[in-house]
């Protein structure tokens, strides 16, 4: 999906959320257990029922992996479900992969060709060849971790070089020697609030990827103050917030009308919605 | 498995060398093609033969992963052969993961209690509470990536921060206060040469992963030179060297002559047999 499509759909649904699928079999509706795949259904219904309200979907792997083969079946069960039934919305695999060449060539192969996902999220730790497989793809994204969401991005990603230089920001600018505005978003979390400015000093024009607003406790509004562009240039992310905001049978009506209510107020920071 | 049965394994076997399970279907010989599950066969083949020259095994879940779910069987498949019949091995999933706290617990119970597999590689970037998730279980270790064996290594490891840290030395020096040398591992690239004088003022008596001898053309003498302790210390892998050495029907056997060969020259770098 290249950016001008993204933000078409931005636009067109005053919308840039994206939905968390971090879909844990201890966590869904009892009701669902006897199911011969209730990841899978709960994924279905959750997608249905929020689908007017994002952008995007990001299964994250651990909560797949976690169920072994049948956690799988229902990941790449979900993602030939979206793409038959939901082609325009961007699906993100949150997978934070990032190895040698030959291996990350490897992972690159397997969410690009085989599942056919939009883009992936990758960590920056092995720097550029570990990166650059994953660039190679028409239309396909790497999403970079630069500074996250969690208490732990102080403790390497703040570093400040002999320049003042902090790690993260150092990502920011080599990486986008590796690619462009067309083919790297990069991680960047709610939590981390005036430090949109110095992200957006280093990369003005780059899609940003979200987390960190509803359980983690991030404010959409300061994320849109110091992080939108002129095309939006943001998606947010939320899971636990929507998918599991009900644990009862009306779990799909619930997390659609979470996912509204976001919606809603994203609509309102928009710029051409303001 | 204990610091103490490794090291046990290493002075009975006088070898400290862990075979790369980097398994993939284009390059296995093609008399396996018609097998129900030749990754499995192949895995199955490589360590009958060579099992008496490694103390380790690390399948690399790209490799898997690449495969979809057939790819997953043979990897559980190839888990569930090595705990049955060489138990004595230790297993690393080289699958450098890393996210959240709530995310890298459910990596940690995949790996750890499903799979029941000894170690796990895991990417430093995020911070502690993506890595101490991995810390928690008796016997398990996390093989913290510190200085990789890629050429992309020198983009972010080296990085000096205002007191002339690196990057990787201040990854070695915190993860020490989030593990010990019972849990925690690093990765040090065999391509990384006296760069191990620096490891180990860091991190003296920590077990290292060594990859980048053999495809990668780290020395196997100089990483003992700089890298190795009284209790040996070391875990050099070869993958590609070993398991594709020969692409004909012969594979398992020459596999088996190659980790001989290199199982030879560590006898004569292992501190008591020189």
């Amino acid at each position: 999906m290249t950016r001008k499509e993204i933000t078409e759909q931005i636009f067109k649904k005053k919308s840039f959320l994206c939905i968390g699928l971090d879909t844990d079999i201890k966590k869904i509706p009892k009701s669902l257990l006897d199911n011969d795949d209730p990841i899978f259904d709960f994924n279905k219904a959750i997608i249905d029922a929020t689908a007017p309200y994002c952008v995007a979907y990001k299964p994250n792997l651990a909560f797949y992996e976690a169920a072994g083969i049948k956690g799988m079946i229902a990941f790449e069960k979900t993602v030939e479900y979206l793409k038959k039934n939901y082609h325009e919305h961007f699906i993100i695999a949150d997978a934070k992969r990032g190895d040698i060449g030959n291996t990350s060539a490897m992972y690159a192969r397997t969410f690009f060709e085989e599942y056919d996902i939009d883009a992936l999220t990758v960590a920056p730790y092995m720097g550029e060849d570990s990166v650059a497989p994953f660039l190679g793809y028409d239309g396909k994204w790497v999403v970079l971790l630069a500074l996250t969401s969690n208490k732990g991005s102080y403790d390497l990603q703040l570093t400040e070089d002999k320049s003042g230089e902090k790690l993260f920001e150092k990502v920011l600018r080599k990486a986008q020697e590796w690619g462009n505005d067309e083919n790297l978003m990069f991680v960047v979390g709610a939590t981390q609030g005036r430090m949109f400015e110095n992200v957006r000093r280093i990369a003005p024009h780059s899609f940003l990827l979200v987390p960190g607003i509803g359980a983690q406790g991030g404010s959409l509004e300061e994320v849109c103050r110091f992080g939108m562009t002129d095309d939006c240039g943001l998606l947010v992310n939320s899971s636990r917030g929507i998918i599991y905001a009900s644990s009862g049978n009306d779990f799909a009506e619930v997390a659609a009308s979470k996912a509204e209510e976001v919606q809603q107020q994203m609509q309102a920071l928009l710029p051409s919605f303001k």
